[in-house]
């Protein structure tokens, strides 16, 4: 389901599952770069390009999150799909609250933006999307790699002065990018998406020993990498903030839930509290989706009712090394 | 499904879902009593009666305690059927640790002693049944009823001085039955079991509501009628003590665990650690059940991992006024 196969929409032809029951994730198919470099194909410039999101996706969610911390509201416009997903895919319901038109081609669903960028595109129809204005064609639909773009190549562009890459972090950022991608940002999908028990069981041992090994480290730190907050944080903080609600219940990751580890707890409230942050949240759009769009694991769609988040609730994370950078410590004061 | 028409068994007979999307609970058949009194049919004797029970069923469960407290396990003998439930209803699998053989009638299904009882029964097949062996048939197969004849028929034969249902409680603990029976004893299934979002929110706002009340009420005292005891507990107790490893995920009764509630989760560990009470407890039963016997609920039948339970944690209920019966006490100093 959600794939172009030469350029046709098809509902059959994409296996989330390999023989033995576990889920695997399909990799993403546009993967240029915006390079701050005149001789790039895709240069950063003030208003060239369009971001496609669902605020339901964790994915998506952590290049809004970049935009947010970076103050790149103005430089890069968004659309937002319906956190609905049909047969026909990822489509644009302006109607709804939370939602808005595809503002740069006002197509209905977002795989015509796929079959624009290329007539002949096999691909997932997935967000976010990278959209260039200027050529008319997609740049990249991989979450990190967009996430990684708007952080280093658009600080002429943004309103905040925020390195989330920062010079002497760069080496632990990605290792901590990749060593929580397995077990925590997929492992969620591998538990919730297995169809026999022992792939679900292998993913629930991963995803819980990460979580208690990133419980530990956090007793010591402020942040994933250190006193710094990172790109890695943004990676962590969208499998977080959607597990008491979604995962812990949908995908049946009940081992414990953030807010039963004492150090994730704060530590995700301190990222929801971080300006700009809290915005990108619409635990509403989150529900709807996972509950809705997953028969085969939720056959009624209901959506389930899920613990007060309570993201506001004060925490005493500012009593470990690190803050915020100071812009973004300034946009708290204000 | 699960149910005999006329003798024949049928699965395609018993619809549980009312046009609306709710859940209807069918009644049970068998309603006859035994007495202590010399006229009754069915009067309480040594070793006459037999339980059939599954560890997974709450309901069964409530008989399983009673029997313990009251210490029938000489009196009363018990088979226990094999916690997956498939299209043949229960059945008796001896092999499968916890689980024994038909020892009345050696048959495979449980189906198999209701037409034994009557061959042409029109019935639900459920747990837990009392069969007499004397008149080869089944007396009752109502939880409520049988726990209440175990607890005040058979004081001549139970090891210990337990009254469950004690004179000047009496009106009390039956209107505490009733009262908790439908938001929580029954709301647990008609959340879970709900096919449409209207039902499922009545079901989630009726089971908070009714838990966050006695949570209240157990800030005052240390058992649901008051120092005392009594069924209205064991009725409570069946429910509660299943609620985080498997009505919070596999029902999404997920906006608390029992564990987050400040005194309904120390009263649960106060319950579990009354002597004889633990020894019915079969998580690995209970779990089985129901994440693999409703594949409309959970599809591929994956069994979720769920929390440690912890019910052997200290608590300090017994800072409220009552304790248990004297024989409890003597056995736990045991």
């Amino acid at each position: 389901m959600n794939t172009l196969v030469d350029g046709e929409w098809r509902t059959d032809a994409y296996e989330t599952t390999s023989d033995d029951g576990s889920f695997e994730r399909q990799e993403t198919t546009f993967r240029d770069r915006v390079r701050d470099d005149p001789d790039a194909e895709f240069q950063p410039e003030d208003g060239r390009y369009h971001l496609y999101v669902s605020y339901a996706c964790p994915w998506a969610h952590r290049t809004l999150v970049t935009r947010a911390l970076k103050g790149l509201e103005e430089a890069i416009s968004v659309s937002v799909v319906d956190p609905y997903r049909d047969e026909d895919g990822w489509q644009f319901t302006p109607e709804k609250d939370g939602c808005t038109r595809d503002h740069v081609h006002g197509v209905d669903y977002l795989r015509k933006l796929y079959v624009r960028a290329d007539p002949d595109v096999t691909a997932r129809v997935t967000v976010p999307v990278l959209w260039d204005k200027r050529e008319n064609t997609i740049v990249n639909n991989e979450s990190r790699e967009i996430m990684r773009m708007l952080d280093t190549e658009f600080d002429e562009y943004g309103s905040r002065d925020v390195d989330l890459y920062p010079e002497g972090y760069r080496e632990e950022i990605d290792r901590i990018i990749d060593s929580i991608y397995e077990p925590i940002n997929n492992g969620v999908y591998r538990a919730g998406f297995a169809t026999e028990q022992d792939p679900y069981d292998a993913a629930i041992d991963d995803l819980f020993s990460a979580l208690e090994h990133w419980n530990d480290v956090l007793a010591e730190q402020r942040y994933l990498a250190g006193d710094r907050l990172t790109e890695a944080d943004i990676a962590m903080f969208t499998t977080l903030v959607r597990f008491d609600n979604v995962y812990h219940t949908h995908f049946m990751c009940n081992v414990r839930q953030i807010r039963d580890y004492e150090n994730l707890w704060p530590y995700l409230r301190d990222l929801y509290q971080t300006p700009g942050v809290a915005d990108t949240v619409r635990m509403d759009h989150i529900t709807e989706h996972y509950y809705t769009t997953h028969p085969d694991v939720n056959p009624h769609r209901i959506v389930a009712r899920g613990p007060d988040p309570e993201f506001d609730a004060p925490h005493d994370r500012d009593e470990h090394p690190g803050s915020p950078p100071a812009d973004l410590e300034a946009a708290r004061a204000d």
